[in-house]
């Protein structure tokens, strides 16, 4: 027969060891990724700041959102946007049925494989190429066609599929925001339809919280069934001024957290820096040609001058891609 | 002394004790407001066969999204739409600014207190109205503006504050999809910035989880200050056709449950219950003319004669405001 005292001590050892493997799973590095340096820490203490009751930063819970660009800081954007390659391929794909395309700019400059011919056309020629492979069709036929380009896609520098040019860290920042009860969106220059496809398992961000470029839709009833059709019409740029109206059109209130890496971001920063109580602003700097590109200031993708320059002043905290990561993509999976 | 059985027997009082304390908890009507009979069996068995691991139309919790019109479905629109209140209220605040608006229709005609003439000048009449009210205003300042208007208007029948004229069955509905981790959007012909204001407090909702019409947003540093600008721009109409296209737009995937009364709602409930798995359509019928309003075929407002001829053959539930609620309000707390 057990006597009461030790079953007390053997509850003592049972919390005792419970306590010892829960110890280093509390103190596990959520961000290990991350080179230690004042990035990491001002990151680490803005969490703690805001989440822990009693702290003069306190945020409830439901006030804890966080915005991230996409292109270029959650995957990489060189040497052109990925949904322009998307375009690119799918422009070749329907060729066929649109022989007129051989001789018609901007078209045939993809068809020879010169992207850059096809953009020197500017906007106009971006819309062309945007509506021919994004309108007059329906949501569900457009996203199982991103689905089979990226399942069948590779990248030509790195040769791994696009959605696994994530950078890493930035999977570990948006689960570390998560466990804290943040609410993560992304606020993409980028099509929302397009985004969307891969967000929510590449990311871990479902479609109602991504934010982006758009063309306009239409409801009908085809043949009994009720379908959604993408239209050739612009509806929102998602870009520059755009991304706090946009983020006012789908989220509603002043997130806490951003981050993004051109100056396309810089608004985005702007406004959600300047409210009220702990903020947090972060942009990413591209600056290491060895492990991914180095581009800034006179880029064609992804220009950063006015953050980099006003970044001191607002208090943004840059992250140097070099200095601040250990690594920058996953582990290949396919 | 404590003899070791002695302390096993009182851990079993305990949980014995605790697990007759939880058992009526876990067992607790979740919809006490809603009469027994086949609507209710019907909401119930929709949320327990999504729900439970194993059951064939098991749907996974990132895919339980559920849409609700508010005007009519989640509080009254009788007898006109809240927000023409707060557009009437808010020109006779702003009149003393316009001094032109004694002389000009449609003000001159609110101003007199004659909404149906006001509202005799048909779509063009009631744009102008819109914009004179909730155009060239901040966000900010508009939010203020409505926040102010519900603290201290009253419905000219019931004398409640407008925000206590939901329907308590509905908000028993709302927290019950929750409880089965359900996501609940609204999805309103209203204007998005307005629901926003009181949603999150009176439903539950927070506001990036509204879906509404909308005016264009514009974004500019007023002296220093990040400001977004309400523009007179029509920018969305979230009705009919419109409500499916918001949802896309907003939510990107198709909801598998929708409530609504109206035949504004028709398209929504349509989308939705068209998609593959286990749906939920349901249409409230205000037949309570004794604690509500009574109207459907034939109203100004809220008409339901769509929805009513082609219920049973699209199996969506019509509820009936009169027989399935045993209450209409929540008690009064102003």
């Amino acid at each position: 027969m057990t006597h009461p005292k030790q079953i007390l001590n053997v509850s003592y050892v049972i919390i005792a060891l419970l306590a010892s493997l829960l110890t280093p799973l509390l103190h596990a590095d959520p961000l290990p990724s991350w080179n230690e340096g004042p990035n990491k820490q001002a990151i680490v203490s803005f969490v703690e700041r805001t989440t822990q009751a009693g702290s003069p930063d306190y945020v409830v819970p439901a006030k804890r959102i966080a915005t991230f660009d996409n292109d270029g800081c959650l995957w990489s954007e060189q040497p052109i946007y990925f949904q322009l390659i998307y375009i690119s391929d799918r422009i070749k794909t329907l060729a066929p049925q649109h022989p007129e395309w051989k001789t018609t700019a901007p078209f045939s400059s993809i068809l020879k494989g010169d992207m850059k011919q096809a953009l020197a056309g500017g906007k106009k020629a971006l819309m062309e190429l945007a509506m021919a492979t994004h309108a007059n069709i329906s949501t569900e036929d457009f996203n199982e066609s991103v689905r089979d380009w990226l399942a069948a896609s590779r990248h030509p520098k790195t040769k791994r599929p696009f959605n696994e040019m994530v950078f890493q860290p930035m999977l570990e920042l948006l689960a570390y925001l998560r466990a804290n009860n943040f609410k993560t969106f992304i606020v993409t220059g980028g099509g929302i339809d397009f985004v969307r496809v891969f967000a929510e398992e590449t990311y871990g961000i479902p479609p109602e919280q991504i934010v982006g470029s758009s063309i306009k839709t239409g409801y009908e009833v085809r043949n009994g069934k009720p379908t959604l059709v993408k239209l050739p019409e612009l509806n929102f740029i998602d870009d520059k001024e755009g991304k706090p109206v946009g983020i006012h059109q789908h989220i509603g209130s002043r997130p806490i957290f951003a981050a993004g890496n051109s100056d396309g971001d810089f608004q985005m920063l702007e406004y959600i820096t300047a409210g009220k109580g702990a903020r947090f602003g972060l942009l990413i700097h591209h600056d290491d040609a060895d492990r991914e590109w180095a581009y800034d200031r006179d880029s064609h993708i992804g220009k950063l001058a006015r953050g980099l320059d006003e970044a001191k002043k607002r208090k943004w905290n840059i992250i140097s891609m070099k200095n601040d990561w250990n690594r920058i993509y996953p582990a290949k999976t396919k």
